[in-house]
């Protein structure tokens, strides 16, 4: 077991890449388009800190290219942990200035991860 | 129906966007660290072509960000879809080369789509 924590610790220590416990759990996969950015930088790297400060948070994964259209998942334990960092209040208020100022467009799809693996190494 | 239809075809024509079925269907959420970039911008374009032409294929959303770290969400329709664009030939080939070549790390999940929604237009 401990090897096996020390493994995935080792691995969420890459660069970008959440930890990978056993499934199932759940993933957040929000993709968006930006159009103003100003302030979007800085509240994206709030909201990240609040989130893994959350019951549930297991990781973060996240990448935007040069043309504004990034994507996010994040990945929770259960229902119930995604559901309640939705309802965080600084979380809302985030989300509505995301709507109103720095959305051109968004998808946010919830799915539930069944299986999972890495590599080059451990195949 | 056609308005419906129509609404996701524009929605697909979004920048970036994958359509949005109704749920569930399956989401293969890659995430990826590269090293030599050589040659590996051909290959996904080629990869996307091959896997839009799959059978119970949905769309694919890509963002990568200067620093190499990358996430692609492919969709399909079916656990038979997907399994069956993982064993194709030639994406098994470049499967291959990515390992020995292009990823310093990647992970790969599977997972149920449950819900999804759009913005910020239509909530």
């Amino acid at each position: 077991m401990a090897a096996g924590k020390e493994a995935r610790e080792a691995e969420s220590g890459n660069a970008g890449f959440a930890p990978l416990p056993d499934p199932p759990y759940h993933a957040v996969i929000f993709t968006s388009l930006l159009g103003d950015q100003e302030g979007y930088a800085q509240m994206a790297e709030r909201m990240t800190a609040l989130a893994s400060r959350q019951p549930g948070f297991i990781g973060v994964e996240s990448a935007r290219g040069a043309d504004g259209f990034g994507i996010t998942v994040s990945y929770w334990r259960d229902e119930a942990s995604l559901l309640s960092w939705k309802a965080d209040a600084e979380h809302m208020l985030a989300q509505k200035l995301g709507r109103e100022r720095w959305y051109r467009h968004y998808i946010l799809r919830v799915a539930l991860v069944e299986r999972a693996c890495s590599g080059p190494r451990g195949r």
